[in-house]
């Protein structure tokens, strides 16, 4: 059986990842969403399991120290985490995995010792960015201030993903992820097996 | 102007990497053929300054002196050479190249300092392999032996490969070449500027 490929994807708020990671998720069948757990409120319509685990401080700690986090982190107060089970027994199953972290969390993940692909989406425009983080009416103009210094800060991080696509439509990125996926799936590192393959009829 | 992507393609004989190469070229109007230039006698229906450059062995060494070649070899008592200059023009004109080569050819060009994407194709099987060498119908069968042998000797540098396809059938082969150009136009170290890019509205 073939690993899958843990795919990192990070952006600033406002780039529109989330839009493009479930556009992903729709698309191809052999992919699979990171739960990410967190301990921040709901917000309207999210489900729980679904969107995210939602868990109290206290349980959230426990399982932290219990090393069951790939990476974590704390936003805004909140804390944040990637649940390694899940992303380990999918991954082993053959099927991709899908996870949004921001860059810190992204380079958690490249400390540990498990091999992933990092994308970076960027917006159009930093312009074309403050534009998509007022028009989602559901932050305070001192939050969105907040996230747009922080998406400057974040850019400066891109050195250390594999891939960057500035995210002009969902389309055109989900196209891209896509091609990255199907052509990571070609590299040489990851088909160790593949002249055995081809010998295995001759013999 | 984003330079082209130079692709170096490789594969034992018979395993169809000329069909996909032209199939490649049918469906990308930004790719071009790295003409080979050769000593070799056309066969039948091959056009010099098309399908090769034809030239005497007089004049490839010549040309071989003044560096001109990007890499060269010898096949069978011919001489095969990649011409520098249409190559590097087309890149710097931000078109993409596909050179087809042999492992040696492959290795000779990974030895210079010029940038390229080494993709290695396979046969579904070593039997498959020998079926289509000998459908193939223009070799004897002494050339045909020595065709099997040396791809399995080939095989064997595939560790060098950046990507390894199987080639089961020339549509998905076409999709993963086009997926792995579409994919390392996104590599981050392909995009330089991409943070100027998208700071130069704020301005």
């Amino acid at each position: 059986m073939e690993k899958g490929i843990l795919l990192i994807l990070s952006a600033p708020s406002g780039t529109g990842k989330t839009t493009v990671r479930d556009a992903l998720l729709e698309e191809l069948p052999g992919l699979r969403k990171a739960i990410t757990t967190t301990t921040r409120p709901s917000r309207p319509g999210e489900i729980d399991g679904k969107d995210y685990f939602f868990l109290g401080v206290d349980e959230f700690k426990k399982k932290l120290e219990e090393g069951r986090f790939l990476e974590h982190a704390v936003i805004y107060g909140n804390y944040y985490g990637s649940g390694k089970d899940y992303i380990e027994s999918e991954l082993s199953a053959g099927r991709d995995v899908i996870l949004v972290v921001d860059a810190q969390g992204a380079r958690s993940i490249k400390m540990t010792d498990i091999s992933a692909v990092f994308i970076y989406l960027l917006p159009p425009s930093l312009k074309e960015l403050r534009r998509r983080l007022e028009g989602r009416k559901t932050d305070s103009a001192d939050v969105i201030e907040k996230r747009f210094s922080q998406a400057q800060k974040e850019m400066a991080y891109m050195d250390e993903y594999d891939y960057c696509i500035i995210c002009r439509d969902v389309e055109g990125t989900v196209e891209d992820i896509k091609a990255i996926i199907r052509a990571e799936k070609c590299r040489v590192e990851r088909n160790p097996e593949i002249i055995k393959t081809i010998e295995g009829d001759e013999k």
